[in-house]
């Protein structure tokens, strides 16, 4: 059965009024305590011994207090009700918000601790509800540990990609080749979720506003990063899939790409394709958080992208700036272009369907 | 007489086929000595000494050979010819290709170079052709004496703008405002142009060509640390130029800053107004190097980025990816968005034939 044929399975199957798959949603434990469990010596009895505090942020959040849902740590029972049930989510792939690649040294106890949250989230999240598919998140610091890791997870029928966290990390740099590797041996999508360590090319700023303006920068200094080193060349049946960064942006970026490659190529050569041919192929880009356009609006910039198959919904559960699947379009989008972001460009990339069954 | 008159004076004036005004025009000296004259001691002898060999890059340039020219030091003769007389230049804005603010230590020595430039550049060039409108160089690492600097020249009746190199620093810092009271007070604009030190959020790259593609980041960048830090509301007269930084990123820009000003404003009281307001009311893009898009894309772009008097013609004169005007603007574009473009928005912007008369 092929991918179209089962989005329409997926379309008759369901009972849902909405037919939603949302691409980013935050599970995460209760406390670090809760990965203790989980962890082998010596880092079990040293994060028991309250060694470690977990990460913090260079910044104070600042949530406007009349949004929906406070930035609070998710259960899965919460989930499900206020999440699944409540907006007919069909599927909520979950991409953690705990990321080892974030310690700055230690890359031993990045990697337990990666592994030791993977068990944790496959225990406590995974196994409680089949609409939960999972990322297998990784220490890349140490891109050996990470592949192992990988290997070690991939067999799981609902772990459908590897999550890299963008950081201070260009992961188009070779070093990190044994991850792209990894997920390409079994079948796994990649994909990109700022952390709360994400500068712009002018540093971090003074305000934790301009951090939030200038996000979307990290996903388009990543897919420049993966486009010049070859990824798109060298792991040719990848997929990558960009969550939280923006798609307004991507007109520009497919056009400079572009404009750069065929004045400099010669720097490149083991890059055989037009960026914007990678780009629109093989990257997605999910539409949370969305901007406050117009149906016209939004229909001019997926004409300017030259695809309508790249933006995938998600809602960003259960962050302050949570898109709802009933408000995060517009009236006025067409129906066609409202399934294929709600659910069947999702579908499509992913065909975690094939995986589930 | 208002500004609109005097663009319909400029073009009754002119005898030229094409009305145009060249924002980026990349003056320079022949080598480093040429600066020694200008400077005051002890950087004189020391420079004469040979104790400095100038900046160099982390990279090799990468020029495609089939381009325009090469990457050649300019003598204002060679630009006479190639540039103001083959394309019926009106104006050039000479905007430097020096930028003492690259200097990390000794920044005495970076006030001086910056100082002895503007010496340089006002007697080898603007004395030598009046279509040459000038920038003030500064070196923003010492905010008080770049202020004293601009004092020094802005009543020369040529100079119109001080220039601020993007490399690692945001200018939005408070640190920095004497700069722009300094030029406030004088009646200047802010032009912004990237420098050789040009990072994204993940770095400089492995290649070149990385940098090319990410290199309009830093002008998104800039804005967000201009708008979040308040320079748009504390210093009301001032207008803002960024060159060679792109343009069709603009809506997504706009559009972002709006949603993430409108959630999280509470963080910066003193932003009064919607980022949308200031980009579209103070801010102007020059559009080189232009991406290969069709008209009806421009026109697109231009819809979306809710204005068309942001953006203004650039040559990039005399580097490899130069713009003729000639070739700049695809056919088809609407004759009255073309006139903005070649010479209406900035002659508006730096109303500079009050200056010069």
């Amino acid at each position: 059965m092929d991918m179209n044929t089962r989005v329409l399975e997926l379309e008759k199957d369901t009972k849902t009024k909405s037919l939603v798959i949302d691409t980013d949603v935050h599970e995460s434990f209760g406390s670090l305590k809760d990965l203790v469990p989980y962890l082998k010596e010596p880092w079990k009895r040293l994060l028991e011994g309250g060694n470690w505090k977990g990460f913090s942020t260079d910044f104070l959040y600042w949530y406007n207090p009349t949004d929906w849902t406070s930035q609070s740590v998710s259960s899965y029972k919460r989930t499900q009700t206020e999440l699944l049930d409540e907006y007919d989510i069909r599927y909520a792939i979950l991409t953690g918000y705990f990321y080892p690649s974030m310690l700055k040294t230690q890359r031993e106890f990045a990697a337990a601790l990666a592994s030791a949250y993977n068990d944790f989230m496959i225990e406590n999240w995974l196994e409680k509800d089949d609409r939960f598919f999972g990322s297998i998140q990784i220490a890349p610091q140490d891109p050996q540990s990470a592949a192992l890791e990988i290997d070690r997870l991939a067999s799981h029928p609902r772990m459908i990609q590897v999550m890299l966290p963008i950081d201070f990390k260009a992961y188009g740099d070779p070093y990190y080749h044994p991850i792209f590797e990894a997920a390409q041996r079994n079948n796994l999508k990649v994909a990109f979720h700022h952390t709360t360590i994400a500068y712009s090319g002018l540093g971090i700023g003074n305000y934790s506003i301009e951090r939030h303006m200038n996000l979307p920068q990290l996903t388009m200094a990543m897919l420049t990063s993966l486009i010049c080193n070859g990824i798109f060349d060298k792991f040719p049946k990848l997929g990558f899939i960009f969550l939280e960064g923006g798609f307004t942006w991507a007109p520009h970026l497919i056009w400079r790409a572009d404009r750069e490659y065929k004045s400099l190529r010669a720097e490149v050569p083991w890059v055989k394709n037009l960026p914007s041919q990678y780009i629109r192929e093989r990257v997605r880009l999910a539409i949370q958080p969305t901007e406050d356009i117009s149906a016209q609006e939004w229909m001019k910039v997926i004409e300017l992208m030259g695809s309508d198959e790249m933006l995938c919904f998600a809602t960003d559960y259960p962050h302050y700036d949570f898109d709802a699947p009933t408000r995060a379009l517009p009236a006025g989008l067409p129906e066609d272009i409202k399934k294929k972001i709600l659910y069947q460009n999702a579908g499509k990339f992913y065909n975690f369907m094939n995986k589930k069954e």
